[in-house]
């Protein structure tokens, strides 16, 4: 697998099993000690919780063994990677060139952002679920992981849509296609099945993102349009083989769905939904969010009047593909509005320097008082899309700029020196 | 009529008839020198004219005659009044206390505006047809027009509706006549005749403003909702008896529908089209515009949808009664945001000192940097929309205040002083 050693391999297949995908504790010892490490240590802590041996458990390693242990009792991760193998699925870790670093760049910012609030103590569950990068992704097809990603759109509705919203969804999702779009859904009925249709139609690759296994597909109704996304694009999933799709799985899932889009579209949905909960997870991710109109006195399009009218962030209203183009589309040739730029402090010097020059393009283009989302950074500074998604979590580390709903703005400090 | 001399009523009865609707040299010469003097003054340059003896009109002359010149030959205001008497119809005028002056404030001010511009020599008609005050309007029906405007809604859209659209504005209208609004609109059959008749039917008035004289009935099939119109609220015109509704007037009709309504929604259009042209004025009003989605396979949904995409001043997006209320509703008791208060240079004291305590407020309230508008200004000072529609003309004569596609922002010399 791409000079991913077996250990590594195995380490990562056991987390897929024994945890629930976007664990903060098993993603942040990951992240301290790699995943061979933690494999090991979560084993221990299964063993030690078996015999009731808990005493010595520090706090870190009580959320680890919370996370972890009611399952590795039985788990294999050989056997479920054989079981995968046969059904034509296989394992992409972080360690290996397949892993799209670039299109969960904004996830692991987000995931970055949300580890500081849990070690501040805070330990509800995010509003729309944790913001937390997968462990490894178990991907069925052709297609290139690493970079589908990086020009995608994300077509997303309702399971129960109108024939208006499947029309829309399959008009839309071929019409991107053909401009080298790849359409990024879930796999159930309704919007998603339209979309994938539409984009597989014209011969194009297309991402079905699914909540459970990949050696069960779900619905079963839908298991020829997952036949044919394997043969012209992915199937990717969080749950290893086996592993049946839960109400929490999906809302997981739908954290993946937002991070492999550019840019989302909600082409039907009610106002209470899944689609509305992948809305959330790319407006957190700092994605534009755009939303198909409808008929007022349609359920399926409340959801997409909600995102339109929200004064907060609003969704950009699309009626056309070109109308979804311009708010993700590459504009590379529009010159950055000098006037915009913000005279900054001599403070911040230090840290801009160390800024590649596309990053530093993006930063100086941060308007001085307000949030500003993707697209506009794209056209102020005629950079692409998928440039400036990637400046910005590279800002954020940096704590140069600040997510919110909105969008992205000037972190307090540098607000300041802007002003003075 | 109410104290106004017979004197005043034929003067104004003949300009109706000579001059077309929204003419700036005919409404300035009546604001200077009064309806009776260039009532008479119009006759005599149009003698002049038959005579081809024009060699000494002053410019002015050359452009008050160049407007009503043509039409003076056979006019008889007597005979006019006379016949629209007969067909239940009688001109109100300025200087009469039936004049709607509160609601005509706005298109007023938007005049004085115009009348700047055209005196600097920009003498093109204005994108959306001239913002100009009509000098009178016939009326038929027992409705009260000067207070029917002062909490009102316009519900404008296409002749060629779908029954979506017809069931959406007659859904609308009688939602909104039941809470007190007015509702207000063209004659058209579609979403005109659809809103009329929503309010009629919950036993509200409506405001029919048509583009042609009252005693014709057009379209000549909607003729029993005008009778029920005029019994129930009234039918209001520019155009003497006899007057055929003709494209250009239909333009400038639309601006009356515009200032007669607190607030305008677009319920389906076209992208080109006549509510497209009655929303253009409602925004250069300051007025609020709302529009209702629809299919985006729908052609009659296409201008909505460019409205709500409109980046520089969007309208909101309303699906429902309640979500019309909320941009146009009396909001009274959210109190002023002390914090948004710009502090204020000493060399306005004077001319803020002569302001009454509401449009002080609502100076007050103005931000620094940025248009508002009014249903903003409403949340922020706490008073009603009416008080607020009422203040910015104000604002804008006094030069404290200027108004734009995007509503209201403060003159610049104030926010210069604002920032100091």
């Amino acid at each position: 697998m791409g000079g991913v050693t077996e250990q590594v391999l195995l380490a990562r297949a056991l987390l897929s099993r024994v945890a629930e995908p976007a664990s903060i504790p098993v993603w942040d010892a990951v992240r301290k000690r790699g995943a061979v490490r933690v494999a090991a240590e979560v084993c221990r802590l299964a063993e030690a919780t078996r015999l009731d041996d808990t005493e010595s458990f520090t706090p870190e390693q009580q959320e680890l063994a919370k996370a972890t242990a009611a399952r590795v009792d039985g788990a294999d991760p050989g056997a479920d990677l054989e079981i995968a193998a046969r059904h034509g699925v296989h394992l992409v870790v972080p360690e290996s060139a397949e892993w799209p670093h670039f299109t969960l760049s904004a996830l692991e910012a987000a995931g970055v952002r949300r580890l500081r609030t849990w070690n501040a103590g805070k330990r509800d569950i995010a509003e729309y679920g944790e913001p937390i990068p997968p462990l490894s992704l178990w991907v069925r097809g052709g297609g290139d992981l690493a970079t589908l990603g990086t020009q995608s759109v994300g077509i997303v509705g309702s399971r129960a849509s109108t024939p208006y919203g499947s029309h829309v969804a399959g008009d839309l999702a071929a019409g991107l296609a053909r401009r080298e779009f790849t359409v990024v859904s879930g796999g159930a009925h309704g919007i998603d099945a339209a979309a994938h249709r539409g984009a597989l139609a014209v011969g194009a690759p297309t991402v079905v993102v699914s909540a459970g296994g990949l050696d069960r597909p779900y619905p079963v109704s839908n298991a020829a349009l997952f036949d044919r996304a394997a043969a012209q694009g992915l199937l990717v999933s969080e749950s290893p083989p086996g592993c049946a799709p839960r109400r929490h799985r999906f809302l997981t899932r739908n954290r993946l769905i937002a991070a492999f889009s550019t840019g989302t579209v909600v082409v039907e949905a009610a106002a209470r939904s899944g689609a509305m909960n992948t809305a959330g997870h790319a407006q957190r991710l700092g994605r534009p969010v755009m939303a198909v109109p409808g008929p007022v006195t349609s359920t399926m399009s409340a959801g997409c009047h909600v995102l339109l009218a929200n004064s907060d962030a609003p969704a950009t209203l699309v009626t056309s593909v070109r109308d979804v183009v311009q708010v993700i589309g590459r504009i590379g040739d529009e010159a950055a509005d000098e006037s915009r730029v913000p005279k900054r402090g001599t403070t911040l010097q230090q840290a801009l320097d160390e800024l590649d020059p596309a990053t530093r393009l993006v930063f100086d283009a941060m308007p001085a008082r307000r949030a500003v989302r993707p697209d506009e950074l794209v056209r102020v500074t005629g950079l692409p899309l998928p440039t400036v998604l990637g400046a910005l979590p590279d800002l954020e580390t940096r704590g140069l700029v600040v997510a919110d709903g909105a969008g992205h703005r000037l972190a307090p400090s540098d607000r300041n020196a802007a002003e003075h």
